[in-house]
């Protein structure tokens, strides 16, 4: 099996901008595009490997910047996902954010404040873990905020990101579509392994005890905020390798399609001369 | 030769409290600690894989950081340190701060405003890339503010930092000294390298030109401000590899003093079901 193109990935993980959209028809454990775990594992070496390179462009260049906003039910591997597409980009130039529950500062202005200060840095990539999409996700399934403001907000966030990409941020969004079954698995891994278990908070189990509702709020958030600008990918995680395989696709793709160069300095060697 | 243990590395490279301290006396081209190259390759590659595994407990306790602070001249490799040592460190519980000129919102602040405000989060790492330093570097050369204020800036860091420590940060100040040749050697290449051109900021040229003031402020600075709590360690940075593998040597070193465990969640796995 030869590794999949990236249009390839690209069309079979993205959700169409404007149709219906039907999230449980997406295979959670789907390995049409890396049958073989070490095909996947082959890929993404190969690709951490360009978007270490790529990002130092980006990084020279200081005009631009991408952002990968991953979301995710608990356990998707929104860490995993960090930890693996980017094992082998240094630090320069990276920027992770992970977004709590608001502060009180933060719920002092409205839901986008907080996001909009946090985008990445021109020349850097940024990461979010979570996003201004847990605004029309537990918020919505929670009830934090009225349903007619979350009514408005699919369209907020359209218009937000199109000024983001119209500034120079290239928006890569993952959705880590992790199953029902194999979240209880990992779960269950969270309380037993000693270097997991920090990461086990009870309050997950009432998020688990909500998915359907969580399912539904993620399809509408997919379906509504699917733009051309900034399009969603549905990324099958019930195996971590080949998810990450499938992200470090898509990050060199946004990568590769911004052409970076080597800035031109504006001067010559022979314009200096070094004593 | 064996690797040089992180004590030896410590007692080579510290700036003595309290003690005069002639800069000059420093090799700049020392390779005492390693004078084979690939041992300090091996060196380095066994450190970045342990600070990338401290790094994730420190991430995971949540209650403690670690801050490196970068000082040098140009081409000292500052930015090659934090891709060099920092090769294997996957970007989560990361955070790496270039300090530039400050801005007008930052001047209208004192100095340490914008230090304090990119001190590192709890569990995480950060990278400082210049620092609150050039306020008593750059700035003391250039007369960029009067000389009595420079003057109390020595004791005003050296609360800061024990404020920092105090309050949970584990500092490591490391001081790339690279010669004076050898950076001429390097502005050479930045002029040449396609990859390198966009570094040449031919302002760097006047600083060179005052090389002996910088190295005096930089003595002046390392004497003053090398504290029990944070201490400075001066790396010869003629070679890469070496400084690297120094450098490494001294983070890790921070890391392992801080017995970093897995956190303790506080519940057992009997404590709940997944269903």
């Amino acid at each position: 099996m030869p590794i999949p193109s990236i249009s390839q990935v690209r069309r079979t993980l993205i959700v169409p901008h404007g149709k219906p959209f039907d999230l449980a028809a997406r295979d959670t454990g789907d390995r049409s595009l890396f049958e073989d775990k070490e095909n996947a594992k082959t890929s993404l070496k190969k690709d951490a490997a360009v978007i270490n390179e790529l990002k130092d462009r980006l990084y020279a260049g200081k005009k631009r910047s991408v952002l990968v906003v991953l979301q995710g039910m608990d356990t998707a591997g929104k860490s995993g996902t960090i930890k693996g597409v980017f094992a082998d980009t240094t630090p320069l130039g990276m920027e992770v954010k992970a977004f709590k529950a608001p502060s009180t500062n933060e719920l002092a202005r409205d839901y986008l404040w907080r996001v909009h200060d946090a985008v990445p840095r021109k020349g850097h990539i940024g990461i979010f873990d979570r996003s201004h999409y847990e605004d029309v996700l537990v918020v919505k399934v929670r009830g934090f905020a009225p349903p007619e403001a979350i009514a408005e907000r699919y369209a907020q966030i359209n218009a937000f990101e199109k000024h983001l990409t119209e500034n120079g941020v290239v928006i890569v969004k993952c959705m880590l579509n992790v199953g029902y079954a194999e979240q209880g698995i990992r779960l269950q891994e969270r309380l037993i392994e000693p270097h997991k278990r920090w990461k086990f908070n009870p309050a997950d189990l009432e998020d688990r005890a909500l998915w359907s509702d969580f399912m539904a709020a993620y399809e509408t958030a997919l379906s509504r905020c699917s733009t051309r600008h900034a399009p969603w990918y549905v990324i099958p995680s019930d195996s971590r390798s080949r998810r990450n395989a499938m992200i470090a696709r898509l990050v060199r793709g946004a990568l590769e399609d911004m052409d970076l160069e080597w800035p031109d300095p504006g001067h010559d060697a022979g314009d200096f001369t070094i004593v």
